[in-house]
């Protein structure tokens, strides 16, 4: 079956090859065999054995046979597996009613208050909508409308959703989703990709000017630089900080805005601000959420400044029938209580650095890793053939990923050359789950690092 | 400020008029002051007194003051607002664990074989997604990428959704929202538009030929067709069933695909199967699906031919966080399990036909009523200046659908001069609810029909 894929499929970090089926249990072979049949071709999954849960709680996820594993790579369930407010808020809503924003409800307008005070000044308007992907959909088209443009710059391995649109700026997706003529690529923020003497706020500034320069010169002004705070399918690259306000610059210079996509980089992953790009100083035009927004309840929402957003709103009706209704909006209520309650964001500041540097202790002397890197609870730890030469070594990373899988830690692999660890815990992790996971990671290098 | 709407925008069935906020009562216009302050202009509300719910159970929703409203006009809570075994199925999973299609998942792979045994032979793959923007975001896709052709075939005034490219191809958006150049309008399947002496199948069929060519002419091969099973915002056209095997046999002629956008019709909306096209004995290449399919929880599918999406599946990365994943899941189970414990298509049956029987014996002397039509659970009804004439009157229309506010009865409006009462309610319409229904509006028909 692998040979009829793609290598766009193939390329994906860390994916289950079908063919190799015959070697897992029985039981699990023949769910798979079902999955496939119903699902189609599609649906990846992950690990060289893929693995079932049955439960949850904080970090942890228990398979049918009561083991416990430790997840290092799931930012959906952010406040934790099955967290009791949460559950419970949504235990209740579903229990009792659930209308749309054609009525009135006075928890979205509560909710729609409590989000946006968590943006700095400017940032007033809230839409909601069901995933990462409708939210970057819309803030597009909200650019284009605001704008007059079209052109879209984005990093060279972006992701940013699915819809037709949005998969026509996601690069990552590979050579069977093409790009848009509209689409410029620049590097992500890798101070190495600099020329040499040329800081990396200035590298940063000149991409940008040399992607609308080339939109123009094909016909497109600009309508948008979209970026993921913390440039996840980049391989994760999170500091040094500032370029951004550079950047900026010159998208609103060329009449551009900028949308944050904080899908990955929001809600606290990084430990030391709520958003990403508030690491940088710098005021984005438009803020894209989503994963962690409801802790697994389909929920997604996008922030802007009035001024880009009000027109669209006179002119085009939006409606999203999920987008706002009640359910969702008392799972992101409930996990905005949980911040606050239980101090995240201090706890993701503390335990991800704790986490890094033990990390950067455990790798020190491998010949194979090249960074440790990111910020708060959002790692990568890039692999190579040979830390001199810097050659991507998958085959490695793959090895440690699946190693750490059979002794039950789950991270994964990101990056264009999916050679870098992605390590990304729920943001319930805690300080012993950080020692359980630097004691088993410590076993695996020790092999393989 | 509704002067600076834009007609689109005003032209929105039932819309609320901000303008007019000041006669409400002090709490509500508080409420829509701090909605409008965090949400912004795009957020309209229905109904020229906006209404709060706080509880609900079958078609029945209650406001803070304890009245009971007699819910006729949501078709997302279809086995019955707050259902209990579906907020049982999503209590219980919210509190035990929410993985996402990148692990196993028996109940996932369960709930795609029990859904798959819904349709008939040949549909055999589902893709889950959040909303029916993005399934039909996700069948558009998939149908360029099978056939390599970009031209789209929609009904005049049809809305399929609203992400980029949806919205490309939702004429019903108005003026704001440009159709792309690949998009051709043909008429709903409105026998009277139908040329003297032509059948409304032939009528149809020349229809599609004819865009067929234009779209050919201008350089785009068809890509799709396609329509709403109960042409919603069209006005709802049910019947008469049969011309949609006319309509295919050019689609496919041209190397086409037919996609069925079952969003408003299919869970046994029109009474007589579980899917809108299957009255027609046609076979679609797509099948979409949304609002119901999870009783309130944002869950959304697709259903293809393999031969269709295969290719697709082996060569384009595609991953949707929240769509298969638990939560989302246990809801569209439950709601498969309410279908057959509570027989709910015969109950849709039953109550739709009595529902429409009484509506025409209450108009059938009305001067302004020209049709009521329908099937199910779906009834237009359409108003006009006068019966000879056929002039729509949407200041009628919506005098109606206020009168039948104030005596706490929920329906609203539709079609492209917003003249049609829109009635769908929750599937769980009782006769006793139907009773209530036929009164009520007996008595605004008194002054108003």
């Amino acid at each position: 079956m692998t040979s009829t894929l793609s290598r766009a499929i193939a390329g994906y970090p860390n994916r289950f090859d079908p063919g190799a089926a015959s070697e897992l249990p029985e039981t699990l072979r023949e769910t798979i065999r079902r999955r496939d049949e119903v699902l189609g071709p599609g649906y990846t999954l992950i690990y060289r054995e893929p693995v079932e849960f049955v439960s949850g709680h904080g970090a942890h996820l228990i398979d049918r046979d009561g083991h416990d594993y430790l997840d290092a790579y799931n930012n959906v369930p952010c406040v934790g597996h099955a967290h009791p407010h949460v559950a419970e808020a949504v235990s209740r809503q579903v229990a009792t009613v659930n209308t749309n924003t054609r009525y009135v409800e006075e928890s979205l307008v509560a909710y729609a208050e409590r989000l946006l005070a968590t943006f700095p000044d400017g940032l007033g308007r809230l839409s909601l909508a069901c995933s990462g992907s409708e939210a970057n959909d819309l803030a597009v088209r909200v650019a284009k409308f605001h704008t007059g443009g079209t052109g879209i710059i984005v990093t060279r391995w972006a992701y940013h959703g699915i819809t037709s649109e949005v998969a026509s700026f996601s690069p990552t997706l590979g050579a069977g989703s093409s790009l848009g003529p509209n689409v410029r690529v620049i590097d992500p923020p890798d101070p190495r990709l600099a020329p040499p003497g040329v800081a990396l706020a200035e590298h940063m500034r000149r991409q940008v000017r040399g992607a609308i320069d080339d939109l123009e010169r094909h016909g497109f002004r600009l309508a948008a630089l979209i970026t993921d705070g913390a440039y996840s399918s980049d391989g994760i690259f999170t500091d040094p900080v500032g370029y951004l306000k550079d950047m900026l610059e010159e998208v609103h210079a060329a009449g551009g805005v900028y949308i944050a996509d904080e899908v990955q980089a929001g809600f606290a992953r990084l430990g030391e601000t709520m958003w990403g790009f508030s690491r940088h100083g710098a005021l984005p035009d438009i803020v894209t959420m989503g994963k962690p927004m409801g802790n697994g309840m389909p929920i997604s929402g996008v922030v802007f400044r009035p001024e880009v957003s009000d027109e669209f709103g006179r002119n085009v009706r939006y409606f999203n029938t999920f987008g706002g209704s009640s359910i969702p909006v008392a799972a992101g209520a409930a996990v905005l209580d949980v911040f606050e309650e239980e101090n995240v964001r201090q706890r993701v500041l503390e335990n991800g650095t704790a986490l890094r540097k033990g990390l950067e202790e455990i790798t020190k002397d491998s010949a194979h890793v090249a960074e440790v890197r990111g910020s708060g609870l959002y790692v990568g730890v890039e692999i190579v053939e040979d830390r001199q030469a810097g050659e991507p070594d998958r085959a490695r990373a793959e090895d440690v990923v699946n190693d750490l899988r059979d002794r039950r830690v789950l991270i994964s692999g990101t990056g264009p050359a999916a050679n870098v660890l992605k390590i990304r815990p729920p943001l319930a992790f805690t300080a012993a789950d950080v020692t359980r996971f630097l004691e088993t990671f410590a076993e695996v290098a020790k092999a393989r690092l």
